[in-house]
This record gives structure tokens, sequence and C-alpha cells, in this order.
């Protein structure tokens, strides 16, 4: 039986996060008790992962795209699957797990994957490309690899109604000095570019506009991906209560008695020898 | 900086199932390399969950049950969320999680209560009641508290397929002495009993047919729900990879372009103060 | 082959939350164009849950309950969890749903239980009861049953440095006509009778203290958990992102080589007949 | 409202892999009630994944592999994940959720990648080069990319006690006939270059072991994932129930009163303005 130094063990799960002791409760070294009242939630999600508060400008910004991003209905996967795990005899807890876990690279990843090509772009004109050009050679690149433009062109929507009252964020944080515009230059480009010659147009989807705004604060992009969960958080809490009221147990996505078909092998035996 | 004895915290983490240190790993004693070949999986199951290995007559009863439950369709809301879960961008073990998170209470938790049920009308009889004194006076309980029996019914069958093997299995253990039919009377009794003068039987349903069998080999209620876990998982990664192999992406609940009717409040406004 | 009407099958899905269709999406009927910039992301929390818009009075302190509540450190196991997962190569949403999932009915669920006993209490002073009989009679009952009362005491805190600001917000928004007091008298009563005659009191946490928001601005006990969730969940997507950036592979809880202790039976060979 | 056909939205949902009907549960054409009895647990997981019935020396060599991989202790994320779930007051369904869920590409999906590795060597040795050739090609490409050889090296071990009794279930598979020993040429090669010139070989892990069966057996890459979920599953469940029978709540990852330490920003006052 040997000693180990106590910070060998606690320091592997040492944080720069909250610093918590027997009465003290600090976030990034600010008293929650002044925190509470003082902040908003906004500001605390910008605290927790930024580590300093934001400035008002930049916290409407993010609010903005926050509220913008609540829920798009049933018929989304995460949404569907949240509902019908809280009529199966799990907290809430586990319904919003459920929803949330389904946010992954294709449903909920998009915003991530826009914002690391809207990084690309922005790495160009750094170096002294216009945005056309920067726009354009991601445009081809993007082309020769056979992928596609995440956070352009939707399903449903022909414009997405959420696009310009974003955009619109977006310029007012610039003329507060929150975003420097950038990125929307850079992802209003792509979207022009995009459409060019169109019938129907590309326009920017939710992921898209998110991800430019996300950029313009300094997001890293894997936290595209993170902002957009607390976000869709409440519109799976608000179905999965929906569900949970409506009393409904067990609830699978037809309604019965329909069942699925069966395209397998035909009705066999089990043989006798293998 | 204090020193605290390496034991303190590692201890916090002991475990009684599984010795590991370098170039050894041993499950409850028995080393792993002679677990391999040796060992089928249904011991290694009740192994690690019980501390010895069973018998072969013992391992037979529960590999009949386990491989009783593995699938149900995908209107099983287990089913199709992995389903979904398969299509957004996440790992299979993720799609799996997400069809195992939703065996809560109601889904997969039947089993459970019903051997927990059995467990009770099991004490009377041990305190001298008979069989059918038990389970009656279980289903006045029962009918008092407007609980009704789970494991017993079933929405699409009305005897189910897998019923009759399962209680045959069970038979054939007590042949063998791995198990005394003490939990397999009462719940003959209890569906005897529901069934009693209604035009449609009440059949044991695979949550009932499995408590007895869990229950005969002396496992605990909560297990119950625990071992349906390990055999539906290999149902929900299967419909899990049939989807993947799809290709199809963020698979919603209905067909596209159908769409979820709204129900709520009409088109309004927000107000300009409040 | 036969036809369903359609809306036999969309029903199924039907929802009063989100109305959504091509180049619309209205919540709760409010166009989401109008509540992008005019609505906070606490203001689209309660009307995705309760159907209207808040007051300012009633969003200020459901903000003070969400602001609070963001993080507790990486010991509580909902985040060491998220953690460890942010190290295993799944996306931050795999990781929010790991910490999320296990705020259950011991983690996470205290504050929607205490709700539910205050409510039972509030039963009591609606039905002419003082607020020092209904507490009694809770409190007598509670240790009749051996069961303790949620919501008060701390592992940590002898005095949690949350309680005294939310208790603030309650009296503010009393005063602003967004509560009624009724719960806090009943709280603060339970708080006193819980202390008399300890020489360390057993103060509100931080279950107890936003159980009593929670139930003044009229939200069900279970959305108690569901709020959690939606606060909790900005702590654990930070302390994941924390632990991402560190680029640390496959974090377990002890930091290497340190292993757990094995506590099972001897080291025995796995016997030859069975 | 209009009609759709009924096949139009079932067939949405459907499955070649399991039909359900009144009465009926048949598994991949066969019915369940033949299978129950004369299926190994082992068969039916084949069964479901590939289609077919395996035949006996297939089943044998993917339970040593579904055997050797059940449990690694708990230091591994996974597992101690599903303990401390375990004690957050969620069911045991929840618990193997968190614990599966943390099985992602870096914790669980080397074995998916190695897979993917022997596939490319396996498809220049099918193109005409050597065994030693195709090795030689992809160590040298991935040295270029500044990749590691996922499969191979341990923290722990020196040489994995699994290694050896799996290469030997290998061996005897080829002999009668249920693989063609390919991939284990492949892999014997890859371990032996790895450990060339080394004072500590670099031997197969268990990842690595299970690649080389699940390849030798026909299995998909991703499927390697999938087949070590079901076989971890069980040392998930099997801890999440020993913590479950310790009665401990919110356990942790240290041993109270241990306290995370605090790293960041020194104490400071919210501001006045932002």
């Amino acid at each position: 039986m040997t000693d180990v130094p106590e910070d060998r063990v606690t320091g592997w799960w040492a944080t720069g996060i909250s610093d918590i002791a027997p009465d003290i409760i600090r976030m990034r070294g600010y008293p929650i008790e002044q925190l509470i009242g003082n902040a908003s939630f906004i500001d605390m999600v910008w605290l927790l992962l930024r580590g300093e508060l934001p400035s008002r400008a930049q916290s409407a910004l993010l609010e903005a795209a926050l509220v913008a991003a609540v829920d798009h209905g049933p018929q989304a996967p995460s949404i569907a699957a949240a509902r019908m795990a809280a009529t199966c005899g799990v907290g809430l807890n586990s319904a919003v797990a459920t929803g949330v876990g389904l946010l992954g690279d294709v449903h909920g990843g998009a915003g991530q994957q826009c914002m690391a090509l809207l990084a690309e772009a922005r790495e160009r004109t750094a170096a002294g490309a216009t945005t056309a050009e920067a726009v354009e050679e991601l445009l081809v690149e993007l082309r020769r690899d056979r992928r596609y433009m995440p956070g352009f062109g939707h399903r449903f929507h022909r414009r997405d109604p959420r696009r310009d009252p974003l955009m619109s964020a977006v310029e007012k944080a610039i003329a507060d000095g929150a975003a420097d515009g950038d990125f929307l230059q850079i992802g209003l480009e792509i979207e022009r570019r995009l459409s060019e010659g169109r019938d129907r147009p590309v326009p920017m989807n939710i992921d898209g506009a998110t991800a430019i705004v996300y950029s313009e604060l300094g997001f890293a992009p894997e936290l595209g991906r993170g902002l957009f969960v607390l976000s869709r958080a409440v519109g799976i809490l608000a179905h999965a209560w929906e569900e949970r009221e409506s009393g409904r147990r067990i609830k699978g996505p037809l309604p019965p008695p329909l069942l699925a078909p069966y395209l397998g092998p035909p009705d066999r035996d089990v043989p006798e020898a293998r």
C-alpha cells in the first residue's frame, strides 16, 4: 500500500470552469451569487464556454441564433425519438438525452461542418484573396471531392424564414462592434454562387445562418454543434413533455394497428443440422 | 498538499467482477484465456452477473429466454428510434444506446415488474399459501390499487408464439434440476385466472414468459430488465445496421413530404409590449 | 392494399407546439421571424413549455433559476461522465446526452420530488390549513414513511450560495405580481423546521430553491427536472468541451497507471465439466 | 384531406429482418418458436445481422470473440460512466445506454478502423501482392499520414492474454472451413512488422484480435464496432448492477470529500456595466 499525492488524483479532474468548495461556487472566478440576477442565461453559456462574460452586443447576437433553432417540428428524428422515449417510462432527462443524441454529424453536425468550411475561406481572405476568389476556390474543391456545401438548401423551405432575421442580427452586431462581417460576406457569397443560374435558389438554411453567427462571434466549429444542442434541447423537452401529458404509452412510429411490412426471406423452417 | 493512501482513491472503484493487471484478465477469478473457447456467451452473462458459472441446464434455459426476445420489429419505439439514429451521423454504438435507452419502466420494464409480483406471490406460497390462494390475493390487491398485471396480454398476439417454447424450456430445466417450478406454477395460475370467463384470453406475453424464466433461475427482478436489454440489443443493432446500409439520411417518422399537422394556437403576432 | 386517410397517419404525429410548412415556421402561433430578436431564450423556453409568452417578471425569475444551476463541477457524475465521453471519439451531442442522461430520480430528480411535496402542502393550505400546519403534517408523513425531504441539506455547503439570491428573486417576482409567495412560505417553513434544534442547519439546496421558483411560476413538478436539464446542459457542454480541447483520449476515472482493485473470488481454473 | 396508399406510409418502415403479424414472429423467415431451443444466442446475432444461420464453426469463432471482450474493468470510461449512472436513479437500461454510448471512434471504434485497414491490405493481396508487400505498403501509408495502426499495442498488457486463444480459435475455424486465413496472415504480419527491432513488442490487442476474427467471418468493418457493443454490454450491465447492489447514491469519480481542483481565473467581481 503506497501513498500518492492527493493532487495526483484530484488533479486528473482539475478544471478551469467552476470553483467549488464548501459554501463557494464560482464560475470562471465570478461568484454565483453575483451572477444570479445580473447575468442572463446566454451570458452564462458564453462565460462557461469562452471564459469571459460577453458584451451586450455579443450576447444579443448569440441569443438570436439560439432562439432561432429551438424547434422544427416532429418530422425531425431528434424530436420524434424524444417523443417516443417520453412514452416508454423514462424520465424527461432520458427523453432529452435521446433527442440530443441524434444531433450527429448528419442531423446536427451540418452547422459544425459549415463553420469549418467558412473558416477555410476566411483563411484565404486573411492571406489576401478576395471573398469571391476564396469562395470560388472552396466550391471548386467541394465539387472536385464530390461533397456538398453543408448549411445551404432545405427540403421544405424555398427561403428559410429564419435566414433574414439572423442576417439582420449579424449586421446589427457589426454596427455595434461585436462582429467584423468577414464570415457574413463569405456566407452571402456562397449563397449567391450556389443559386446562380438556378430556377430554384439554394438559400442558406438554419445550419448555414447560425454557422455565420457563431463564426462571427469567434466560436470553434465543434461548438457550432454544441450550441445547436443547447438550442434544440428546448424543443426536444417541449415535445417530450407534450407527449407525456398525452398519457400515451409505448408510442411507435405508426399508429396501431398499422404494421411495418416485411420484405425479407419467405417463411422457412430451421434446418435440422448445420 | 497532502498525501492520501492510494487505496483510498482506487478503492472507490473497487470491483468483484474483473481482475485486471498487466498481462492478467480474470473474470470472477477465472483467467480469460481459459474462458475463451470453453465458456459460452450465455455462460459469461451468468458469470458476470451472478459470480459463478452456470450449469449446462441453467445456461440452456437462460439462452432460450435471451433468444426469444431479440426483436419484435420496427413498430417498437426502441427499434424505430435506433433506426432513425443510424441515419443521423452517429456511430452504431450511439444507435444502440438510443434504442436501449427507451427500454424504460413501460417499454422494457414490464418484465421487471412482473418478476417483483411473482416474487410477492412466491413469498406467500413459501409462507404456506397454496398457489391459487397466493395468486388470488395478488390479483385482488392489483384490482384494489387499479393496477394491471404486467407481462400478460398483447396488442397484436392472441397467443404469443414465444410462450409455448419458453414454458417447455422451463419444464425441461425442472426435469434437469435447474429450476423448481414454483414461479412457473404461479405464472400459469395467473394466466388461467386472468383469462377466466373471457372470450379473448389474456395470454402470457414475452415479458411474462421471460419473467418466469428469470425468476426460476434466481435472478433479481431488476436484472429482468437488464437481461431484456442484452437480448433486444441484438435486434436494435440489426435494425440500425439495416438502416445504415440503406444510405438514408435523417430519417424521420413520416416519409417526406408528409408533415405533422399543427393543432396549437392560430397564427398571431408577437405583442409589442409584455 | 388499402388506402388510409392521410390524417390517420400524420395525425399520429400532430403537435400543438410548432407549425412547420414550406417557408413557414411558427411557435405556438408566433412567426419565428418575429420571435428572433424580440423574444429572449428564456421566453422561448416558457413559450414552448407553457404555450404563451411570459411576462417580463416571470421571465426574469425563470432566468435566475436557470442561471443558478448551470454547473457544480466535475465531482458530479453527470459532468464527469460527459467529460469522459468527450474523450472517447463521439460528438459533443453524444457527450451532452451522456451527462443529461444521468440527471435521474436521484441526481436531477430531487427538484421534481420537492415540487411534488410542496404541491401537497399547498393543497393543504388551499384547504384552510396554516403554512405551519401543512408543513408539520408533511414532515410527520415523511418521517413515518422513512423518507427524507428532497431539496434540503448539502454534502459540501453549510449554506448554499445560490439560496439567498434565488429567494430574493422570488420576493422581487412577488412584488412584480409574477408570483404569490405561497410556495416560498412553505419552503421557508420547511427549512426552519428541518434546522430546528440542530447544531448544523439543513439549508435549502439548489434543488429546493429552484423547486420554489418553478412552483411559484406554475410549472408541473416533472418540468422541474426538465428545466434543470436545460440549465445543467450548459455546464455539461462546457466541461465536455474543456476535455475535448485537452486532447486527452479514453479518459477513465483514475489517472493511469492506477488500477481499480479487485475484491472478488481468488484466481481459479475453469472446471473441466459442468 | 387526401388519402394515401397505406404502403406509402408503412413502407417507410419496411424491414427484411423480422416478420411480425398477429400470432406470428419470424426472424429472416424462421419462426421464432423453432429458433427458441434450437438456435444459440450467437446464432441469433449472426442471423439478424447477416440474414442466414451460421455454420457451427462460424458460430463458435464468433462466440470466442464475443466472450473475449465482455469486460476490461472499471478504469474503462464506458464501465465507469455506467457505474455512475446506476447510482443516479435511472433504470439499468439507461445505465447500459450510457456505457454503450461511450464506445465511440476512439474507445470502441479501433476494431472498426482496424478492420477497414485489414480490408485495404486484403484488396492488395487479392490483386496479386504478397502479404508482406501489402502490409509494407499499408504501414508506409500510415506513417506518411502520421496515423497509428489501430488494434495493436496496449497501455497495460505487454501481451494481451486474449490474443493467443483468439488466434487459436481462428486457426480452428480455418481447419473447419469457416475461414480462409487471409486476414489472419495479414494481422500476424502487421504484428511482426510493428514489433521488429523493438525492446518492447507491440502485440495485437483485443481490438486487433477481434478485428481479425470478424474480418475472417465476413463482417463489414462498421459491424466490428457493433459486435463489440454487444459483447461489452455484458460487462457494462454487470458493473452497473454491482453498483446498484451497493446502494451508493450519486457516485462521482472522486471519493468524497475530495474535490476537483480549480485552475481557472482567480476570484473576481461581476462588472457593473458591460
